[in-house]
């Protein structure tokens, strides 16, 4: 699985907001930058055919599978889970549960794609709660953090937040290739005394399971600590997460467009912004969103990546590049191994209970 | 008291990174822009002086007290409070208790400060948790928000959001000058079924007391409205407002500095870099976070202004300027008077309890 044969992902092509056209210029970007993979399609087999033969070289990369059925931005996820067996979604993480493809790409209702995500591939053994993943622009070297959970759950007590810890380490070896990441507790200072009773049992409890694993805990972290470069994985809770998370975005945005609006504002740096234009280019390039498109299901049986359900082929592009870098380092498996390991670690921490499975892969 | 006269506000001078100095700058430059204010400065009465004497016409607008105690950053508040009494925040707090002064201004520790205006101001009547709210700056007309708690306190059930409801309704009104403000819950979706049950509690809340109360709730908001124009007043827990908060400022520095990169990466850019110099400055002084510096706090017998530890003069002005701005609107009466109905509302909310007396001010 972690070799250099085809791999296969699968593609929900239906629930984006920019519909198949925009999932379909992604695929054929990725397709054309890596030629091992491989796509299952799913969707209205009629139309997605049409859409694929007019882009060169992917027909013969795709399989597609008819589903007539969308879940759509407003369904609700039990209605969905219910009722939802003709979806393209359903459909989706059918091919993972079979194991016909390693990772499956969807960009639609994040509530929808995590029940059905949950309910069809099950949590790994030990998990109590999955989380939702993502990559976060920061000061650090490789250019990004991992943060978890942004949103799979709004509650998270101690022993979840310690399993999104190393579920986050794994994602942070796999998806950043960063040997030993450093995790942070996010919490409102970093005196060892503040914050909510639950942060202080989870800093207790990785800290224990740092000393058996391979990652460097660097205890409590704050909010600015996110984009910044004191710790490679930011662990919280689903509500905090998502909360920081779309902070950052409407952050990032305004000053994007005030940026914009300078620049317009009088011939002069009308002028200065055409000069600057590449320079300009470059920073966007740093900070765009839709390069780093993708949030990951993790601590279930298989992994889901979770598009933005605006993104456009290149934001398409980018989670199929993650979920193809996932899939092409054995990721899900990894995963499972750690976590096994982990809730030995948990549970009876003085004793040694073998080999870090994931640190010899 | 929310005439013309002189207003006097008490500064605390010590404590802050930059010392003094910036502080005395801070309130030149305060003073200089706004005749009617007076300063009784709490420090080292020899050192404070000397500064002082140095700014042409501050002199006589000031009354220095004598302290030679400061409470550094690292104390623990509950020190403080116990042996703080010779210290600088202490006795600028005490002038506000005392009624020399309408408002306290201090860069001080935050923990501390929040803890002595607990005990020497004490909670208003009905007020269960004071909070901190900030400016942030968003995409509304009047070009900021008001956010809190961003950190008083982690923990707020439904009565206390309501509460900060209500407060953040009054400093809209009163620092803002919105005659109807917009208020929206924090959540990490906007459909009714999210969230975590205080929530729904305190929108249910919240909802009734706007029948009666001069403002309009907009129901649940996320992340991404924080800096946008759903509404104009965010209410939330302060462990998640500082996390907010904090994210905020941390991904604007990191596309600050990515810009500067950008604009430094050759001589083109450099070039352009020069002539976007206007509008770059037009831009910084828009998303400065210096000149919204100042979080107030909110639901105490007098107010607060915390300026950032890290405040030079343009932060400490700022700071100053908004402290003025709140004296001179009486605003700690007005809050106090809101809250007083408010109580009512809360627990009585099918009764007509009276007039609104903020709104009739």
């Amino acid at each position: 699985m972690a070799g250099d044969g085809p791999i296969v992902l699968s593609i929900d092509a239906m629930g984006g907001d920019l519909g198949p056209e925009a999932v379909v210029s992604g695929m054929s970007r990725s397709a054309k930058a890596n030629p091992e993979i491989r796509f299952l399609v799913h969707g209205p087999a009629k139309k997605l055919n049409k859409l694929i033969a007019k882009k060169k070289g992917l027909a013969e990369r795709c399989e597609v599978r008819d589903a007539d059925s969308v879940v759509s931005m407003t369904d609700k996820p039990s209605h969905v889970v219910r009722n939802g067996r003709e979806t393209s979604m359903w459909a989706a993480i059918e091919a993972v549960r079979n194991g016909e493809a390693t990772v499956a790409v969807s960009c639609g209702n994040t509530g929808a794609l995590m029940a059905l995500s949950m309910i069809r591939l099950r949590k790994l053994p030990g998990v109590n709660r999955p989380a939702i993943a993502i990559l976060w622009p920061s000061r650090n070297p490789q250019g990004f953090n991992v943060m978890l959970d942004v949103g799979a759950d709004i509650r998270a007590d101690a022993e979840d937040l310690l399993q999104y810890a190393l579920m986050g380490v794994s994602y942070a070896r796999n998806g950043l290739h960063l040997k030993k990441p450093r995790v942070g507790l996010l919490n409102v200072g970093t005196e060892e005394h503040k914050g909510r009773p639950e942060l202080h049992d989870a800093h207790e409890l990785i800290s224990k399971a740092a000393e058996r694993a391979p990652f460097e805990f660097v205890g409590f972290v704050e909010g600015g600590d996110i984009p910044g470069k004191a710790c490679d994985v930011i662990v919280t809770d689903g509500f905090t997460g998502n909360v920081a998370l779309k902070t950052g975005e409407g952050t990032a945005s305004l000053i994007g467009d005030r940026l914009k609006e300078a620049f317009a504002y009088s011939p002069l740096s009308r002028l200065a912004s055409l000069l600057a234009l590449t320079s300009l280019r470059r920073l966007r390039k740093k900070i765009d969103p839709r390069r780093v498109n993708g949030g990951v299901f993790l601590g279930l049986n298989g992994t889901v990546v979770k598009s933005h359900g605006s993104a456009d082929a290149t934001g398409v592009s980018a989670a199929i590049k993650l979920a193809f870098q996932l899939a092409q380092s054995g990721f899900s498996e990894r995963l499972a191994a750690r976590l096994e390991s982990i809730n030995d670690i948990t549970w009876d921490i003085t004793e040694d209970t073998g080999s870090d499975k994931e640190s010899q892969a």
